[in-house]
């Protein structure tokens, strides 16, 4: 169903995406989709004690090139070509949880989107959409 | 749960909007969430035999309109700001189904998405978001 | 600095998208832009009297296609992939006028920007940015 | 034309935003535009030596603010409700330059674009779209 394992993915991270590998923990991955988390941490917070908008965005683009590297595996870099994102709710001082899915995984574009919540909160706080071009696969 | 019926936002949509209701059917309208139709017809075509942008692109529309309307009554004119779509796939001569979640619903906007399908096919041929201003409610 | 006229370009709409080519007018091109119109007519009204959003959309997404076909000729099909549009004003009962430049022509992907007047008003009824898939030339 | 100076929008931005004021400097503001720069820095980079995406991001959700509040003040917290990205062409190792226009500055929203290059090339390496809410002003 996924061609790399958390351990595995949350390794490759390390390795190729040190900037974002410390902020962005892998929860699960499944067939098209995966779930990411931004752990609760003073760096991220904007005044007024909530996570701050970048660090929402950061959760998004990790969290659908984390599904899509788990469908592929780690053949070369995906680079992110159009987000949209929509900022719902001030969001509560608690870890931020992005649940991404695939939608179309082709050979050149892959889309997805990413429902961004507040861990132990039903009402989204964020929703974004992606689109990545897939470098060429021999 | 919703504060119209099916029968009801479809007879709204005939006086309200009679140039929508001619080409979108409302399947069915639940908590926060509604199920639209496009009908295949020839009017709709694109030269390949298959549903155009522009349908596809009502369909989404008028299926977050019709979720909204179910929660809010037909209390004066939600206007579309935003409307962002990914087009996936070439869509199947087929009846194209809209799927319309309300992703918040506050005072002044309302935003949500649409994952949009050809009758009889898994795999989504659009996805929108779309955002719409609320006139002030009394 | 184009490759095709505006003769050129309103003939090929004519022949390849009856649909649109009945309600868009190529008024000029240039080196990567475009300048399109929509006439005022009755089929783009809405309730109010004003230039429907469809009407915009179609507007949006022909005239980055007809910037697009000035720079490198009629050499296949490109698709629509992406699509966000704000919808800014009421538009005026007048013509619409779409400024469309090309912001990135890329081997594969096109990206560029459509401002959306009201004939004889200053301020943009509305804002598109488009992504188009280009099919490989030869 | 403009209701603070670059000078004042530089301090208000140091005391209210001092994580973006480190980053982003404020070049110029004009009637309903600005002109703002993420000056080269390590901490930009990505692997590659290219300006990283979230620095784009931060350009320009910063540009489209520094002009909004060159129009109306420092009144109150806007708050970024949407934003549309498109990433054209990998940055050059130099400055990032960001170019905000207002599109409309309504009583509740506030849309504009921001087009992103590097310091010296004339091709734009990113495109953005922003809507913000602004907060009721007496």
């Amino acid at each position: 169903m996924t061609v790399m394992t958390v351990a595995e993915l949350q390794d490759f991270m390390k390795t190729e995406f040190p900037q974002a590998s410390g902020d962005v923990v892998v929860d699960e991955v499944g067939e098209m989709t995966a779930t990411v988390r931004v752990p609760f941490a003073d760096r991220h917070l904007r005044p007024g004690g909530t996570m701050s908008g970048p660090s929402m965005m950061l959760l998004a683009d990790t969290g659908l090139y984390i599904a899509l590297l788990a469908q592929i595996g780690p053949v070369g870099l995906a680079v992110t070509t159009n987000l949209n994102i929509n900022f719902l709710r001030k969001p509560a001082p608690a870890d931020l949880i992005g649940k991404a899915r695939i939608l179309k995984l082709g050979k050149l574009l892959a889309t997805g989107d990413v429902t961004i919540y507040s861990q132990g909160h039903d009402a989204p706080v964020a929703h974004a959409t992606l689109t990545y071009a897939i470098p060429p696969r021999r």
